[in-house]
């Protein structure tokens, strides 16, 4: 891997297109010098907010196409009109040519995992890919998956997904043997979905290597930061990020209406406005914004399609860490261990029932 | 209905037994001089703390029982051992008798929902009772349902929770047409649960006259106040509510981390001390303490297990006002209406798949 960074960036991708991504492209640029980008998208748009940058200019290159994914359409239609030949398709097909490192895009997800599914092809044992969260806790940073690449889950999913983001959070924490659990309702053996202890059971049984299995959690155990890496299908686990998301929102909505509220607020604002500003940081959803795609062959990061450019670069910057610890390698790795056998007496054994395709993906 | 509001005590559910549920009971008093208790459960243990409490014990009456549900049990053991005589079974055959307005218990979920449905039945054309939370939103509050009595959910168990949750959110909030979204990950239409979808075009076609129903929302909507009633199936809405608690817990963490790092945020802490008070007030995921059992044939309260005196006293004043405003009542009248037919296609049509009993109920 070359030591620059090389993002390929889906820039019509996001509910305001490229004002934004090109300028959240240019706020991560000044973070971390060593990137490059190569700018998918309508030209015409996209040159103009380039001429004006002529630093992020220099170190891009633009691609035109045309065809843009449109948000509000299923992923096989997507894939109709936007294969070969979409901003979305051809960021990621750089990553297939090996011309960038990652793929960004802050459009539909459903096409967006249709598209990288197709083109990237997945990992040898991984049926479906995930998309996986970093979410701030109380002890630092948990992986969190799947946050919303597909709804409902057999246990062998689930297992896939525990040992994809233990490898996930090994390499982004540094952890030898990241802890695990599987996010449930109630703590107790005998409650919950019948995958989610048929994965249960697996993961206890199997005793991986570099997982430490430490049973089910529960939604509020998730920002305690119990485990590093939280483990749930991506219907539930999308709830619970845009619940947590919302309530961080809410709560600073409380926090302004509070230090506006009297005088004497409005002059203990003013003291604490340094801690204030440090805990404003903190809960700052953006901060957390990307979902990293697992499971393909190729990197590639959604950023929430109605971010900012502040919330763009905190993508980009997630797909740093990502591609400079050579995540992909490592997770092959994980994986390369000789094969466990597919439990068969799950797969489709009532609860969630059948997988669903990347329809049931989220914007 | 009496003046009074007569409430039923599982003295001895809860983490923390009856230190906490009778100190709750005394606060909730206080405010409330207008109700009366019964106690069941452990003489010997309730008897010294209403001696202590001169006022309360005055207003209430104890029933000794030696027999109390464990938290860890299945609902099956719990009925088994802890039918006719458990503190818990005792407290919900005080509502059936008549002798009590409410029955409340911080114990274990699946079995009070089990005892509660054995003993006082589901309302005619409900199938399954669901748990209702009071979720506290930046409009005000908002009724989420179901946030854990049954995991799964078909589309006619949707459109009952839809058609429960409006006619509780019309009592409680005193609205004539409450608005109502169905919890989903995307807006657009064409994502989603099978069933969700299914429950979304029902809801359209039918247009119940107490029923806004304004199609999808997600995660982030919540807390937002988007409408007034958000409906879900009980694994995803008890994943969110705890998911957000945890978020207010974690958040709390950090601003009390951040008011004392310097001299100049202790004194801004200082100035602003009222409103940290009333932000406080406002992030205390103890107010929204309290689940109300709906589709009963009689109000059962489920509190946090883990709560402390102050979440007890928060869910007997929810029970208050479900009591005061006769919500049973108006419930049974909201489903009077002549009953439309059950759709036949979607029972068991895959997704979430078949319903299951209360063995998923959560703690």
């Amino acid at each position: 891997m070359s030591e620059k960074v090389r993002i390929a960036l889906d820039t019509m991708g996001g509910d305001h297109g490229p004002p934004v991504t090109v300028a959240g492209a240019e706020l991560a640029l000044e973070r971390h010098p060593g990137t490059e980008f190569i700018f998918f998208g309508n030209a015409s748009l996209i040159a103009p907010l380039l001429d004006a940058r002529p630093q992020l200019k220099a170190l891009s290159r633009l691609v035109h196409t045309d065809v843009a994914v449109r948000m509000e359409d299923k992923p096989s239609q997507a894939l109709r009109y936007g294969r070969w030949k979409s901003s979305m398709w051809l960021a990621i097909d750089a990553v297939k040519k090996g011309e960038a490192d990652m793929a960004l895009s802050g459009g539909n997800t459903g096409a967006l995992m249709a598209m990288s599914k197709f083109n990237l092809r997945t990992l040898p044992g991984i049926e479906r890919p995930a998309i996986a969260a970093l979410w701030p806790t109380l002890r630092g940073e948990s992986v969190v998956l799947d946050v919303g690449a597909s709804i409902g889950a057999d246990a062998d999913h689930l297992v896939d997904l525990a040992v994809i983001g233990a490898a996930t959070a090994r390499i982004l924490f540094g952890l030898d043997r990241p802890t695990v659990g599987l996010l449930n309702i109630g703590v107790e053996e005998v409650k919950g979905l019948e995958e989610v202890r048929e994965a249960g059971r697996i993961l206890r049984e199997e005793n991986f290597p570099h997982l430490d299995y430490r049973g089910f959690v529960e939604g509020d155990d998730i920002g305690r930061g119990k485990v590093d890496v939280v483990v749930t299908e991506g219907f539930a686990g999308n709830i619970a990020l845009k619940a947590a998301e919302g309530t961080a929102r809410q709560i600073g909505e409380y926090l302004r209406a509070a230090m506006t509220r009297s005088l004497s607020a409005k002059i203990g604002y003013l003291f604490a406005r340094a801690a204030f500003r440090q805990l404003r940081e903190r809960m700052d959803p953006r901060r957390a914004n990307g979902g990293v795609f697992l499971g393909l062959n190729g990197i590639v990061i959604k950023s929430h399609g109605g971010s900012d450019a502040e919330g763009f670069a905190a993508a980009i910057e997630l797909g740093h860490g990502v591609v400079r610890n050579e995540l992909l390698d490592k997770i092959k790795a994980a994986l390369g261990r000789p094969h466990r056998p597919r439990s068969q007496n799950t797969r489709h054994s009532g609860g969630q029932g059948a997988p669903h395709a990347v329809s049931g993906a989220t914007s």
